[in-house]
């Protein structure tokens, strides 16, 4: 290597990380979210889901900065590689961050929507309170992974993924009893929002894998996220 | 430009033909796939079913090959500038495709778990055939853009995913109506299957502006997907 390819390589991994960090950043951004949408949805507090709205276009320029970096890491640098591999993931893993985020934006614009209003029966409140915790628990576990390559971590987001689709399962089985008694309107509203917990979830998962194709070179199909329906 | 670069050049244009090629395909897959999901469904065709949910290996599959295409482009070309920004595009719109194909595998799913009952009440029939032949069709158009880079054809597939929003909006009024008389588990499964729907041609709409991304170079952030709710 003559000492300008070096010079070219120190500044290709520096920017390397700073994707890298815009990922982990990411993934708190939309961990917050989850955190603070389900909040909004449980206390019915309208001002702090319009917190989480307003938060959303943040995350979407976000995913737009990093889709310009990779571009820019592809034109300039021309990687090959564990080094390519790792720009085209972090595109893909930008794509679900962003939709993840879109996620915690339904919840808080259901929220929204029935203010004053709750929109959960207390009677469901702590499922959904376990919902907006493990979905929050899972989008910063999936950071950890990005960050420490530590592919040992993957099967703690699995294992979170597995509690939130069973309590999915559950709280189906709830909604579909003849014995519902809390009406059309909501029984629509928590069918949509259990769904969006379980694809927040979902998209953890596809990002730690993503991480394993990465680091690994292994292709991503085959590993098949869970879909308890 | 050398010969060599010449050859290289036109064998790189050869290779974004192809890639394009197969986006189209994968359009028309997910188009089909979908327009036999929604039969599955309206005539508790079982056997149809199974057909979409086997089927979707094989989009899966293809994703998997133009990701493989697209690294393999970025290694060996390492293009710049619009040629750059269509492989990148062709990795964000195989992924929607992706998802476009698990959906239609969703509806079909949907038809299986309740076989040999109808999910769909009659009263309703209508209202799901509409959507399964927007979906079909919004696809296909979608692979239309992508095959003709011809821009004006996205506000075709805008106005059908318009129309596609507001069946969505009249089926959900519909469900809420405290005079709903289909019982919970029906109720459950059509939204459900109208947000796989609405999703669905979202998903389109997608992929036609990020065609426009590519063409133009204009960034992606600032087209926002409409969210009826």
């Amino acid at each position: 290597m003559t000492g300008r390819e070096t010079v070219l390589r120190t500044a290709y991994h520096t920017k390397l990380e700073e994707l890298r960090g815009d990922l982990v950043r990411m993934c708190d951004m939309v961990a917050g979210a989850m955190g603070q949408a389900t909040t909004a949805l449980l206390e019915a507090d309208r001002e702090l889901a319009e917190v989480v709205i307003g938060g959303d276009t943040e995350i979407d320029l976000l995913t737009e900065a990093i889709e310009g970096h990779c571009t820019e890491l592809l034109a300039l640098q021309a990687p090959v590689g564990h080094d390519l591999r790792a720009v085209v993931g972090a595109l893909r893993i930008s794509a679900s961050l962003e939709r993840m985020g879109d996620l915690a934006e339904h919840v808080a614009k259901q929220a929204r929507l029935r203010s004053p209003r709750h929109v959960v029966p207390p009677e469901l409140t702590p499922v959904f309170a376990d919902m907006g915790r493990m979905g929050e628990s899972i989008a910063r576990k999936a950071g950890e992974v990005i960050d420490s390559q530590d592919l040992s971590k993957g099967s703690e987001v699995e294992a979170i993924d597995s509690k939130v689709d069973a309590l999915h399962a559950d709280l189906f089985s709830t909604l579909q009893d003849p014995a519902w008694a809390f009406g059309n309107e909501t029984l629509v509203d928590l069918t949509l929002l259990s769904r969006y917990f379980e694809r927040f979830a979902d998209h953890a998962v596809s990002i730690t894998r993503r991480v394993v194709t990465v680091t690994t070179g292994e292709p991503y199909v085959g590993v098949r996220l869970d879909d308890p329906r």
